[in-house]
């Protein structure tokens, strides 16, 4: 009815008046990269992700389900609803059971806490649209107005924001698989931007202005490019003049042809762990569950991550240059169940011994040893110089820890962390130490999974 | 975000430009009121209201539930909130029970046959926003996303087409209670018109164009005017493009200023019965629940218009010349209940016999007699003359029906509809008449509730 | 386990021992049969049946609509559970849905009150089990266990007994479809009696001693004999011992060989209504849906009974000795839905004019009349004499009734109840009279539906 | 109505007349504990406790919700129901939403094979009387009839029965908290026994022969005597014809005399494990959620025992003489949570390495240390004498292994469970023996939580 396209290109040339005065960056991708990251996400190095939603009340197959059941009829899906639910239930149906009624951000911010994540990434809309606060671009199906009656993302920003050294983030979807808004522009070849306009933007301005998000993670960005969804206007206002201009990143899920090239951090894929250094910041996004983001009612123990995968993770993303963000699913009724709790509590500890091989760490020379497997190099650099730290997966065989990376020098000394007493340590000729560790009771040993062995005075 | 007042006016400018050459009807009321009325809508004098939504499945209080709990905070409408529905419960939460399952359309157009009406205007969406059809606009807030699973519009406009001689029209209301879209307008003193261009419009578009309605029945126009509504702008191209632009008849409620002045029909207000001859085509809505328009689960048998109500409202509405729009209200599971059955086949039997001083009659020279209270007029025009019939609310005292209106002639005579005896006709001198009728047994009187007398070769 | 054959013949003979010093009747039909009813029950002519139960949650096809569901298996019921209830739902899932929360007992016994009704018999437990009231003998399927939360036979009885001159009664299954015990005594050809002892006659004294009522109805004998019920040594009981001693009627379903033969009143089937003098009391039991006895929510107007069926009713049973029970079934949310309502009331209104004819009435030396069709003699006698009415339900042809049955004298008079003018009397040579009623005016005559002609002064 | 006290002696008598000639078993104490013990029982150890029932919906505080709610009326447990149900919801209502959807026997069966348990006991039917068979006794409150619509106790039963070397056993509440039944015969002062007679007897008589039970465990007793529950009537048949009758262990849980004196093992009280060997055979059944039973949705992760409180319940119970039968509550839709499955698959792992100081052991002639604290001992003999196991919960400080009881010989020998590598002992003067352990590589040793060292060529 409105040609959108032609008032969006309007719009753009008054902004650009009226804003070309003051401000910083530009809506285009050249200036918006130029904006350097504020520092604190690359010293956090670890966060949590949380993904939760009406997709929480059936917590069967993932979070996909509503495009499992109606979009691809994954047969599993449709054989589930056809023995639960009576029949011309729909997706929308589910909203009124998603309950939260036990839902405490306080607790919940205490998990976090302990868990050593430095920030939090919160789904505040998924692909199905529905919004975990009362947006007003959302009407009747949000939070507050089917459901649980509350504002889920308000609460938790609260909570977190009480935690020292927490940052609060959000996720946000940028697409919705049936909105008939976007499937619309969708039909009309990405042409109209209706969606965009009544939606999106406006849902996102609202996020930002509302809580003050420290990370935009953006998604379902890969039907159609940055154009349409309006996102380098998006990101310069967001950098130029919003209440976090200085402290929010964002991701790079900006556009089918933006991802992995432009934005902020870069996240590329669904658990992207390249294995070696990347010139950019990036994040590796997983989930403790392997085979869903939301909960799963029938998760068994076998599907969610060990310890031993997770320290794995943390070394090997760390190391190369990215952060780690770990996902867990809450229940319809506002739950961490234990086991979640458990591997974040495991983490925690983990990194209480460990956190000097982590958080506010460089990439190293190397990143995974030359020689020896398993083992991935971190490092701070301070006034004395460069320690380094190989974070061990297995413990060394026979006690003894061959490393083909390190060059020592007469000044190298080596330590294990979580543990007082002394290693030994002897340089290869050419290139190479070897670490002999004492015979450490079992009990005097704090650490478990992985190992950080920490060197100083190596030869550069 | 954007300047929607500026924009209106260049789409209003640029659409005069398109439009002007062919069309005949401009978007302002003086070129609107310019369109004659579409001669079947006068002729069918007696329409069915239908009001349902997600407020027949609480069916408490009426169908303004949501606003009597929400916004005015009635006690009663509160107190059965808090005795019988869980803390937390949302009136969107309402939707997911609005299962229609004994929803046969077929059944329905039976009753409304049966009836005599010639015309249905179906609630297709109330104050509360939620859709009876798959509105584009309205999603995850219709009929098809949540709760019933179907067009409840689109079913019942095939059946009753299925009908010789009946209309399908639809009520829309333009306004929403608690929709943020409109209440930001509003509190933008209406000058930003977001709700308008996102969904009023949109859905009338919609509504018009998938079910070709005959009666665009509007409402909730209340709260400002005619401009923000773009109600000009709707009706010109309803009136000049749109597929049913040669028989769709609209009513008066497109601004707080139009009502009663513009439009169509006029419709004035809830109920009205003006009793006098009107200038302008007008129709009496009311509502066989003296208390509600939706289902109320709790209304008792003296809550329902008795037929005497009935037949008086058909009489002095008709003799004014307006039509009588009788409401019911179905349940939540899609049922016309047996007393509203009752009520409209009576109404159907009174109209069988007495149907043709109803269906396209005309006002007479008087409405109601001067001497005799409870007599209302109508007339047919034929080559033969004129016929004028007395609608006689109350049996004649000792079978005596003296009327001071009628002037005799010596070719006037009176017969009683639905009775095949002769009654005598007596001129008064001056004015009026004395009609004497015969002792008729009981049984060979078939008409109830109220009578007709048929008078012809009357003077004048 | 426990041999009870043996032991019920223990305790009768215990019973015989300490009981036959002071008691009037003894454990056996004949005795049983000797005690005269209580004068009230036939005086009242008219009685409200109510069916209500966990049948009126899904209100579909019938109260015995579990039986049909998983007994019978009629497709339309289980196509019905398919459609509109997940798989696996079980009828005692219906049972916590029995919400009654708009159940007024007062309201109710208002109704009854203007029926013009002198008793009520309320389903206390249908064949289902189910018992609305709190009974200790049906723990969790009660209406305070599960469900409604209330005793909603007790407020009845409160509620009834506020009014002057209706008591109240209530139906007994003494059978239950499903219930294992039951199941298992069948199973053991009802040689054991494990369900009568721990079901059926605790059940049944808890009903007498709390709710005093004064009718037991009955139900669900007809599987086996008395001897299995433990009937004669009931009613020995509930005639010698009970707070009810001398007011409690019964009626004769206490197994299959006793129905129409012995108990109290006789109702022998369903809708009994022989057209022929009884030699004993008996009732018609007759429901105003004509295809169920508990609320069915597609029940269409035309599958109520009219009011015309109604008089007919009570016109015929009434002329042969019977009493007339007529049932409504009210909705699992407590309502006694208008259409009901109104029948009751136009029949409160009917025997408002017409009542002498009814209550206290005797049958006269003639049911129907020989001559007229559609016409019932009732009769009361007085000091005066003998005082005849005729019901007719026909409006006489031609305002002249021609009866064969009386036999004028020159004493005889006729009038019209609920009309003061004056009519004719003409004997007829031999037998028979002739009543020619004067031309009055439609407004004058307030009966409806059939008329009684009241006749004193006849020969015998 | 019944003098059922005198019955049950007429029976009694009866019984022992035709029994006498047969049978081992009076139905006395002294002859009810002269049966041996079937010795699989003591063999197995391990057994896995399983609380299910309509509590699992609310799945709140704990099993005993109702009585918390209803009886006790705790504030926390009715906030809850008045923040999260409708008013006059009841506790029957919530059987409705005992769905078990994700009930797989066989996963089950998995997990507790998985485990290293010898035997399960199911909650068949917990205080609240709910039977999770389809039992003939519980009409409308089990699970075939409402909730689940499946056999529970079945499904289980054939699942385990798949698995080699694994009991199946069940729970049994005498006494129901609210059955009106028992409440009756309470206020009688237990003289009247209709409750045992018509449900705990005949439930007991089912569960046994239906699913061929190998462990009642009784439970509910507490409230009065053995000769109320008649249990020894019970017991005299359950080990002379019953089909399990020379397979099955009981409890002591008859009466509220009988509890730690007299049945089968003892398990005196919830969590008994008394620290010092017993005469005779206990049991120490625990739960690895501190606070509840049945599952508890808000149970945070420190609410679990850890594997090291689980390895030090099974170490002195075992010592001592007693098995472990340890807990878990499956959720209302059939799962068990992913904390329980990981502490049952560890309990697994850490049986897999030491179960031969567990499985068919017997107490040795010490239980605990002298000497070293959190030190338990065990022992199996052979044709070659005595094997101690001495399971350590506490690393020893610095590979020293000191304890007082054990009296080295020339032929002593010592090992460690899970390790190849050779230890060191050394005599102490008098009594007692240093175990020099060599210093093992982190990942050469298998075992976690606690060690067992074992010992062969003691004296003694």
């Amino acid at each position: 009815m409105y040609d959108t396209h032609v008032l969006s290109r309007v719009i753009v040339i008054i902004c650009m008046f009226c804003c070309c005065i003051s401000v910083k960056y530009q809506p285009n991708w050249e200036s918006i990269d130029s904006r350097p990251l504020p520092s604190w996400y690359d010293e956090s190095k670890i966060g949590i992700f949380i993904h939760w939603g009406v997709f929480s009340v059936p917590s069967f197959s993932s979070e996909w389900f509503w495009e499992y059941w109606k979009g691809q009829k994954i047969p599993g899906v449709i054989d589930f609803m056809n023995r639960n639910y009576r029949p011309g239930f729909t997706y929308a149906d589910f909203a009124s059971q998603f309950t939260t009624e036990f839902y405490n951000a306080d607790e919940w911010a205490n998990i976090f806490d302990a868990s050593g994540a430095k920030y939090i990434v919160l789904v505040t809309k998924h692909h199905e649209g529905y919004t975990n606060w009362p947006s007003k671009y959302s009407w009747n199906w949000n939070s507050m107005d089917v459901g649980p009656k509350r504002d889920l993302v308000g609460e938790l920003a609260t909570a977190v924001r009480k935690k020292q050294g927490i940052k609060f983030g959000t996720y946000h979807s940028l697409f919705e698989w049936f909105n008939p808004l976007y499937l619309r522009d969708k039909a009309n070849g990405f042409k109209t931007q209706d969606f965009v306009r009544d939606k999106t933007m406006p849902e996102l301005y609202e996020l930002v202005n509302n809580y003050k998000t420290d990370v935009i993670w953006s998604d379902g960005d890969w039907e159609t490019t940055d154009v349409y969804w309006n996102a380098t206007e998006f990101l310069a206002w967001l950098y130029n003049e919003s209440p976090v201009k200085d402290s929010v990143v964002v991701n790079d899920r900006w556009g089918k042809n933006i991802r992995c090239k432009h934005g902020g951090f870069l996240n590329c894929d669904d658990r992207f762990n390249p294995g070696v250094l990347q010139k950019r910041k990036w994040e590796n996004s997983m989930t403790i569950d392997k085979y869903s983001w939301g909960y799963r009612r029938r998760a068994k123990l076998a599907d969610y991550l060990t310890m031993d995968d997770i320290t794995k993770e943390i070394a090997s993303t760390v190391s190369c240059g990215g952060n780690l963000l770990i996902n867990i699913g809450p229940t319809h009724d506002g739950r961490i169940i234990p086991i979640f709790e458990e591997r974040l509590r495991q983490m925690g500890e983990w990194l209480g011994f460990n956190g000097e091989a982590i958080y506010a760490s460089k990439p190293w020379s190397h990143q995974n040893d030359t020689l020896a497997s398993g083992v991935w190099y971190t490092s701070q650099k301070s006034s004395n110089g460069t320690t380094v730290y190989a974070i061990v997966l297995d413990w060394p065989a026979n006690n003894v820890l061959k490393l083909g990376a390190p060059v020592a020098s007469p000044a190298s000394t080596v330590s294990l962390l979580g543990y007082n007493g002394r290693l030994t340590l002897a340089p290869v000729a050419g290139s190479g130490v070897i670490v002999t560790i004492p015979p450490i009771p079992i009990n005097q040993l704090k650490v478990e999974w992985a190992w950080v062995f920490k060197f100083t005075g190596l030869q550069n």
